[in-house]
């Protein structure tokens, strides 16, 4: 998605660690004519799919959840990390690990919303070794729901999370695939 | 807004410790449909107000802020309630007491995304207390932006932070006031 790329070539600061941070538009302050234009273009790619909920997992994808939502008119449902009294008891669970933490965490969607009859797409704002969105796959298996694919706003190519998940079958479109951030430079896929 | 107490009286489950669960479509599956009424609330509310940024709080205020920015035309800024990779070392901070965790949390903005320039539109799913909301507030004037108001979904009016607010000076616009939930009967202001 060309607009994408231009943004974050032009917003994008790399720093230590091959961190990309696109906090002025995608995940503090929040672009929301872009947040459209990513909308639109996840329903151009999915939209004979038949989804009938988008799920993503806090904090970043749920923006990017609810203005996608808007395209396909679905409803939006989002694990959550954090116990939460707005929680159900009666949850599927999965455990993700996270590199940057060096530990597992825990993310829970309440049962009740999601089910064998759903088609689910996952909506998320970066992959990268690709454990969350595990974690996603793995609630929609437990609730029995249709996997349709996942969408993604940045790959970081580099940590292989997006090819190892296609290498399982799983559809996984990307706006912009990044396959190299060394000496501060952003090269596309 | 009659729609949104609609909705609270047929999905709204009220549970032990005034506990209001909204978790169907407000704060874990959430009803775009729905959102974008609330939406144009708030924009009706306060469409002359020159308002230049929405500030909210993760998690559950994203949503609504993203939404409801569409129909403002202005960007989407979100506290950040844990230490973030993805914020900047200069951030605005401010201390939050919770009343359900019964301690401090910190919440941060980065710097350069609010300035004296600013007209600032508060947007949040539940206001009771309004320590929440205090935080926001005081960022806003660490900012030296201009504070115009607070859009709120859903006010705990028996826990009195809205009215708190209200007699300092600060507009607060909660959709639904909701005065008592004993006996697990929702009963609106």
């Amino acid at each position: 998605m060309e607009l994408l790329k231009e943004k974050i070539l032009k917003e994008g600061r790399v720093e230590e660690g091959n961190i990309l941070k696109v906090d002025s538009f995608l995940n503090h302050q929040l672009d929301i004519e872009l947040l459209n234009e990513i909308g639109k273009e996840f329903k151009k790619r999915f939209k004979n799919e038949n989804i009938t909920k988008i799920l993503t997992i806090e904090t970043s994808g749920i923006a990017i959840g609810a203005i996608t939502a808007q395209y396909f008119n679905v409803p939006v449902l989002f694990a959550r990390k954090t116990e939460s009294k707005n929680l159900d008891n009666e949850t599927y669970e999965s455990n993700v690990y996270s590199y940057t933490k060096e530990k597992n965490y825990k993310i829970r969607v309440a049962e009740r919303y999601l089910n064998e009859n759903d088609r689910v797409l996952l909506i998320d704002d970066f992959l990268a070794n690709g454990k969350a969105l595990l974690g996603l796959i793995d609630i929609t298996k437990q609730a029995k729901a249709t996997l349709v694919g996942a969408g993604i706003v940045i790959e970081k190519g580099f940590q292989h999370g997006g090819d190892n998940l296609r290498n399982n079958g799983i559809r996984v479109d990307s706006l912009a695939i990044i396959d190299s951030l060394e000496d501060g430079k952003i090269v596309f896929r």
